[in-house]
């Protein structure tokens, strides 16, 4: 027997076009440590809009039911030109039912079961899972919560674990407001972290105002490097997660960093000498990062993944964020989505451009089967 | 008694403008530790050029004998705000003979002893230092390498220890036709480290050519990214020191990194999963470097100061950097300058200018004292 599935699919032509499309698919039934899951719901997040949609130009799409072909600016289709003809599967985290298991006894004990798993591609109706890689849910945790109880709160907990195997004191985040935003400004107050909210509007930082936040510093301000400082003398943050990218956001903190070290000692053209770092682990500004070193010479600025950075940690401390998380799954990670889309939706031209803007307060769930 | 002496000083005034002068000073005899340097030769070196010139506008300043008195970009005051009123002496290293000494035995030891040191302002006729940081240097050591014996050789072997204590397999450098590319250049071979120069110029490359160097590019040609990838891959140097530090020279690297890493690869949008590195040291450009991040999320740019690794170093490893830096001082460390000049030559307007290019291959040494 076989499943019949949708998927959503993305594909770059040598043509420099992108297609996204929903593709069915015949899915053989699970063997082994398989399971099978009807996906329930999925969180559609920045980094699936970035493998779905990337620095494609949606406003001069064209839209048909199930398919968006889009132009793609002439420099992406460089910098992506390793992806050119790999039709590749979407949707990073989700929660489903198991509905069928393989022989084995760890996937037959999910039968029935609400599960959130990592085998990528959950934009889909039905997917394949490796039963020793799903998370059991609980069955009355909310959906919303249940399709976002993997990426967000495990990359909150890992910059917390960063933050301790590094030896710093406190953290800065920038796009504070967003939903990792918000489960980080939890989690910071729990763990009695300090906690720099870097936010790029008023309403922003409204949002995290009302969560309790105390170091709120929006850099649509006139005195926000001034306000930088401020927070950053206050909480000692000398790592800072950077989720823009683009643009000299980093500088700016590594800047301020600096000032901050520096305050009451002799001019030093070298800068200060504790070490002060930026991990940028997202894209939402694509242009370059542009660093003007005002910083002196003791400073880093580096790439971060939470899953390459989760699986060099030892099992010990993959064992701690693995349990961090699911004590915090109906509160500090307890998720929120504004609009909820089905596969057909998604594809519509106005929910498409709206969802991907990525705007604070508007995320996006999927729910495939209606 | 005293010893009268005339010291190079750098001061950037309120007003935005940069005086260099002669100051004249009353040295106090030695007493304790202290030994009294005549100081024979001192190395012009891009890191004295940065303290006394940085990006001051030599071109439009006002030249008389002792002073030059130059206007700062005016972006740059306000990065430089904290040095503003700072009368600094200049001059990162030298030699110079012992002619009096505190009551101390290691002080007393080094009288008529030719030595070199690190108290700072060496580019003056006199100076004094601590006797016990002083490295004796063998009385038929020509001078030019004398005066060149501790910051680009202890640089060049400091590459290597980073290289060594981070686990990379081979190194890249920028700007190599530099005195230290050069240094490191023999260094590499005989310690049997593959080593990719990167120069900017045609004549620079015949220079490292001529020394026996296999891997060489040079990025004023069309060919740099793929001779660049070429090189990566043949050598497996995925760790780089960047001396330039402005423009996308860091960005280009880390791309071509990466393209090597990824070569047989699936398509990964996160890039290759090996570390990727490129410390910056130098500031041959002082405009922002600028980062494409082109080359997925495992990379890291950070700044990179010898004084700093060294002393970070354990003492065993700060000994073997020693002995190797004397062991190479007649052949892998020996130095060349073009030009000699006098303190007095030093403030007149073509020689200050010239001096402050830093063009590969004409490198000035001082001599104070004639």
């Amino acid at each position: 027997m076989t499943t019949t599935s949708r998927n959503v699919v993305s594909t770059l032509g040598a043509d420099g076009k992108l297609t996204v499309e929903l593709v069915e698919e015949e899915i053989a039934d699970p063997v082994g440590h398989e399971v099978l899951l009807r996906i329930d719901a999925a969180a559609i997040n920045p980094s699936d809009l970035g493998l779905m949609f990337g620095p494609a130009l949606l406003d001069q799409a064209e839209f048909s039911p199930g398919k968006i072909v889009a132009p793609m600016p002439e420099a992406a289709v460089k910098a992506l030109s390793g992806r050119v003809g790999d039709a590749i599967r979407v949707g990073n985290e989700g929660a489903g039912t198991v509905i069928a298991a393989g022989e084995e006894p760890e996937a037959q004990a999910l039968i029935g079961k609400r599960v959130s798993g990592r085998p990528g591609g959950l934009f889909s109706n039905y997917r394949i899972a490796d039963a020793r890689t799903c998370m059991e849910l609980p069955e009355d945790l909310p959906i919303e919560s249940a399709a976002a109880s993997f990426v967000n709160p495990m990359t909150a907990v890992c910059f917390v674990e960063t933050m301790r195997q590094e030896g710093f004191k406190g953290l800065v985040h920038t796009a504070a407001a967003s939903n990792l935003g918000q489960m980080l400004a939890k989690l910071c107050k729990e763990e009695g972290i300090p906690l720099v909210n870097v936010v790029r509007k008023p309403e922003q930082a409204e949002i995290l105002r009302s969560i309790g936040m105390e170091h709120i510093v929006d850099s649509s301000q006139d005195d926000f490097n001034a306000s930088l400082i401020e927070a950053i003398e206050a909480t000692g943050a000398l790592l800072a997660f950077d989720a823009i990218g683009g643009g000299n956001m980093a500088s700016r903190l590594l800047s301020a960093m600096d000032a901050v070290c520096m305050k009451g000692a002799a001019y030093n053209r070298y800068g200060s000498e504790e070490m002060k770092k930026v991990y940028i682990y997202g894209t939402l500004d694509f242009g370059p990062t542009i660093l003007d070193r005002s910083f002196g010479f003791t400073w880093d600025v580096s790439g971060w993944l939470v899953m390459r950075y989760f699986m060099s940690l030892p099992k010990d401390r993959q064992d701690w964020v693995r349990e961090r998380i699911v004590k915090g799954l109906r509160s500090t990670f307890a998720s929120k989505f504004k609009h909820r889309i089905t596969l057909d939706e998604l594809f519509q031209r106005e929910v498409a451009i709206a969802c991907n803007a990525k705007t604070t307060g508007e995320k996006y769930l999927l729910t495939p089967n209606g």
